[in-house]
């Protein structure tokens, strides 16, 4: 061993979910959005100026924050824009949680969480959720360095009321409480409203699903001003330029397309639908999901096997080797009405 | 002070240089390429598939490390790629740098890594730069945490011998020794061959300068696989999707065009030592640059003022208010020929 290793930095990473490279599969796994971005998006593309490119980027981003500020009716001052989500949620960590105490979140949830607690070594204490896979509200009570969960869940697809949402903060006002809506759109109620009412209320957003732009790498987060300037200093110390020339660009006329965006969602929601009734039918078991994704299981198939013999069929979906409590289940994303079709078209088979 | 105040990380970020939204100006003060990027780049644009945009991209950034490790000659596994040179920077600083010794690098320098060293509570000790504002390679022999430079160093523009860099990595083999060649095509020899015979150097590049591509912020490291590796592990725990699908499919074309970057870096190079001439003959002062920009003061003038004065028509430069050593100095990015006709005619008046 190098003398060197013994300040390594040692991280067990996140194995993010594959992105196969093979054509004609139906891709099911990380809960992409099935429609293309908005078609102002190609216009925006086409009017690139490559000789722009040569100089940096606005290090704001200004375009693309007021737009957001824009859409969800807040000062710009209150929007701070990253390289997807989790870029945001890693420069929430670092500002907001430095405390002895350990943070809070949910034992089944987004795995990034406890990534990141390792890796910035801050302490963390996981709350089971119920058997029924439900945030029980009082967990987050206790004394407690910060807490974040996602509404509505990863990947459990579980949104959790917004009054249970202000209980939450509304006990815990001496640290910050993140609230990860990367699926809100889909159904569930934003607690947007709680960062005029909280000081302490950061609530994240992404561009990688009811917007279908995961490969733009955009995500956002939104709170009181005062927030957002802690949360851009420690961004501007780690890299001043984090979007680029085009993620800014395409952005912007994502964000401003309303109606498609809204009737993308919707699409999504009928299919969602539409598929929970057709998977209940073939008995599958889940909770009701309020994102574009089913977390499902099934009394009379191994999870794991199931996984691998979609995967034969070019049905890609995801399947969590931890934490051992989901272990039978797989994530099912929402695709096109025809890619569902082929998916519930084998499983009748199958069964 | 709300109560959750005491956990924020408080830092003084870094201050870009400024990127003015007002058109006709000529630009010199962020060490841009005056040059478009490689012709190939337009056709990369122009066949991006829009729909593709709503998946999200390869993680591993795969054929851009392959057209890198292409370029270099070694292989795909001893490339890291991030978002800007500032983004692999920062990875390199939470991956190696993490003893309780201080880290060592010259007391004018890259602004950024006082700051990184603050926000991530790294020990550090600058290393005062000679009168003529070179570094003392012996400066860097004593017991230490890490050493990092760049090289030709900024904002100074000041080359070092290689065999000087070699000694340093010589007396430094239990830690990790970054050299940041940001701006090693200008005329410098670079240290990349040490990587096959030490495993604790790491290079780091950008595209934003002899690249033509700083809107793109593409960055990259190169070392032995094993701290590829470390360093792979650490980016995964923070972000895994951090290049998006438009960096990958520009930055290739701009990796592949060996003659246009050649020719590109040439004509630099041939204004740059033409505007030295012109420079000296005004009486300006400056050590000889290997970089796209000169670093000069001037015994008649104050550079504070001149500064203002060169704004006031249109020409920004850079400026930098600390450390105290440098503040009758200016860095003068080298634009076209054009552009350094008109600087040098203001010049000529303003005397």
């Amino acid at each position: 061993m190098s003398k060197w290793e013994k300040n390594v930095r040692k991280v067990v990473p996140y194995t993010p979910g594959e992105q196969p490279k093979i054509k004609n599969i139906i891709k099911l796994n990380t809960n992409e959005n099935p429609y293309p971005p908005a078609p102002g998006v190609l216009d925006a593309l086409k009017k690139i100026d490559i000789d722009s490119l040569k100089l940096y980027p606005d290090p704001s981003a200004q375009n693309l924050v007021d737009a957001l500020a824009e859409f969800y009716g807040l000062r710009s001052n209150q929007v701070f824009v990253g390289v997807g989500s989790d870029d945001v949620l890693a420069m929430l960590f670092l500002t907001f949680f430095n405390s002895e105490k350990p943070i809070l979140f949910p034992d089944i949830t987004y795995s990034f969480y406890d990534v990141w607690a390792d890796m910035l070594r801050i302490p963390y204490e996981v709350q089971p959720l119920d058997e029924n896979l439900h945030m029980k509200k009082e967990d987050y009570y206790k004394e407690n360095g910060g807490v974040i969960f996602p509404n509505p869940n990863a990947p459990t697809g579980v949104l959790q009321e917004l009054s249970d949402i202000e209980d939450i903060v509304k006990h815990n006002q001496d640290v910050i409480v993140i609230i990860d809506e990367a699926y809100i759109d889909f159904g569930g109620k934003s607690a947007l409203s709680l960062i005029e009412k909280y000081d302490n209320v950061v609530i994240v957003q992404t561009f990688s699903k009811s917007r279908s732009m995961a490969g733009m790498r955009i995500g956002y987060a939104m709170a009181n001003e005062k927030l957002i300037k802690y949360l851009n200093d420690v961004k501007y110390s780690f890299n001043s330029y984090t979007m680029n020339t085009t993620a800014i660009a395409l952005g912007v006329p994502a964000v401003k397309d309303r109606e498609y965006f809204e009737k993308t969602v919707r699409k999504v929601i009928t299919t969602r639908e539409r598929v929970k009734k057709e998977l209940k039918e073939l008995g599958f078991v889940f909770e009701d999901s309020m994102s574009n994704f089913l977390f499902v299981t099934h009394k009379e198939l191994s999870m794991e096997k199931l996984f691998m013999d979609l995967r034969k069929e070019g049905i890609i979906v995801r399947h969590f080797d931890k934490p051992e409590r989901i272990r039978e289940y797989l994530r099912i994303t929402i695709g096109t009405d025809e890619q569902m079709d082929t998916l519930i078209g084998f499983l009748k088979q199958y069964l």
